[in-house]
């Protein structure tokens, strides 16, 4: 990718559960100046705006150029309010985040869901360019950035296209959010340390166990994807259980939106055809009148992490100022 | 309602497994004339577009100023193209029915899903005007129509929106569509009859097999609401049961969303409380973030099984000749 030297640039900020990612983006979407921190144990308001213009001062400080500032979050954030209501896996709660970094700042600002502003870079900057496509960040969480006629769909107040929370099974295990059953709950890296733990303490000198003693720690969703990767048949078979929830579900989507794609991006999409081949095989088994409606493809994302602070910049050049 | 002498004017088609509905309907939802067929046993292409031009010339010969036909058919419609390519409950496939009716007619015509063109008139004309809402036809399958923005969403083809076939249990029973544990294999009519052929088989003296030996055909879902509504406790279980799908799909459709309202059809909601009580109560419990998102109110639909041809009209209207 290239640039003419002077194109329009935004600051994007990607806040997620274990770290803020932020840079300086071009409106091709080449990253010119990249800052990071780690996401603080308290995760209030008040910290995190004091961290935000923190960082936001650092990029300006590198380029004096940049117009606007767009902010990805997990959690349920009015649109184009940009106050985020609620999250699952952060502590901050009814926090007016575009008042207040429009206000210390004097920039114009967007703030969207992280899986949003993700999908957005995705459909308009991935190997192919989509007009009808969602995202599903297999993280952590399950968060999901759908993308219909090359827009962001997020609901009339921001609070739809919270897919990770379609229920896949009313008996399953519960989900961070208090539900049972959520697609997040069965198909999410927190899916998969609980299904690790569980194979650990059944087998204690199998690989994921051992793996887990040798690095001196509980046993977590990477434990298990380095499992699989070294051939251990238990993890492996995992991430089928995993893939097989993840694939239902995107049969679900593609019967509710005929889309052009699926991409999978979040930490979990690294395992590679481990995660996407049982995903595939369970949306094809569960695709809705397959002789009469194509299946899209599921593919890995291009940008994996560094999707949503590019989505969130894009986004600003696009909307801040003018919501 | 009233409307204005001369007052625009379509003809609604609505095709359905068991009867063809056609009305002709003024631009304020009025309908100024009907008329009704039995859908042959043999629903082919061809026996079905003989119908359908029988129906046209009779209402036409009651009304010679209507300006365009509109038509809601179940199955996967093609749009704008109008070429059904295929229906679970139907024999016809590949039906270029739009093109067959214009050029029979020299009317301009519009083909469109039937729960869309159903969700359209609901949202347009139902007791209260909805931008964003989803209709759910529960009878002998699941349709929904998708309304966002004051819109049908169709998927970029026609070929979305077919929500009935989300998935809420992968151990769940056979659909009609060939898969297991969709909606409509839980929540549909079809669901109903199942259900309580089971519980006949089970209980040969309860009354859903006495009513069903008094009217001496087999158990079917009108059996089982009447059993239901003079008060068995195993029939109304079993609406329990069926509600409790229900409401846990539309949970999932309000986490993807952000609804105003869901609107119930289809013969099922007849059923009233029985249905809609424990259809509500499973969408509070499976509501995703409910101290951060709305639950939308779920309400039954307003024109019951007019609302086909009507919306049918309504689209003919404003969208053929356009296309």
């Amino acid at each position: 990718m290239t640039r003419e030297a002077g194109g329009r640039r935004a600051i994007g900020l990607d806040i997620g559960g274990t770290k803020v990612a932020g840079a300086i983006v071009a409106d091709d979407g080449t990253v010119t100046a990249e800052c990071r921190r780690d996401t603080p144990e308290t995760s209030d308001s008040a910290t995190m705006t004091s961290l935000l213009l923190e960082m936001v001062d650092d990029l300006r400080g590198r380029d004096d150029g940049v117009e606007a500032i767009g902010v990805g979050a997990a959690g349920t954030v009015e649109w184009p309010a940009g106050r985020i209501r609620w999250a699952p896996n952060n502590s901050y709660r009814d926090w007016n985040v575009r008042a207040e970094l429009e206000k210390a700042t004097g920039l114009p600002a967007v703030i969207d869901n992280d899986a949003n502003v993700a999908g957005l870079a995705e459909a308009r900057l991935g190997e192919e360019r989509y007009d009808q496509m969602i995202l599903v960040t297999v993280g952590t969480g399950i968060g999901t950035g759908i993308v219909l006629d090359g827009r962001i769909y997020r609901g009339p107040n921001g609070l739809g296209a919270e897919a990770g929370h379609m229920n896949v099974n009313p008996d399953g295990p519960q989900c961070g959010c208090g539900n049972y059953g959520c697609l997040e709950a069965l198909a999410s890296g927190t899916a998969l340390t609980r299904m690790g733990r569980s194979a650990a303490a059944g087998d204690p000198d199998g690989m994921i166990a051992s793996l887990a003693r040798e690095s001196g720690a509980e046993v977590t969703g990477q434990i298990v994807t380095m499992a699989a990767m070294a051939g251990d048949s238990t993890a492996a078979s995992l991430f089928a259980r995993l893939g097989r929830a993840l694939g239902i579900g995107i049969a679900s989507l593609n019967a509710i939106f005929e889309l052009e794609a699926m991409v999978i991006g979040g930490g979990l999409v690294d395992a590679g055809d481990l995660l996407l081949e049982p995903t595939r095989r369970a949306a094809r088994e569960f695709a809705y009148a397959p002789t009469a409606r194509p299946i899209p493809p599921i593919l890995p994302a291009t940008y994996g992490g560094d999707a949503g602070k590019i989505g969130a910049a894009l986004l600003a050049l696009e909307d801040a100022g003018t919501l």
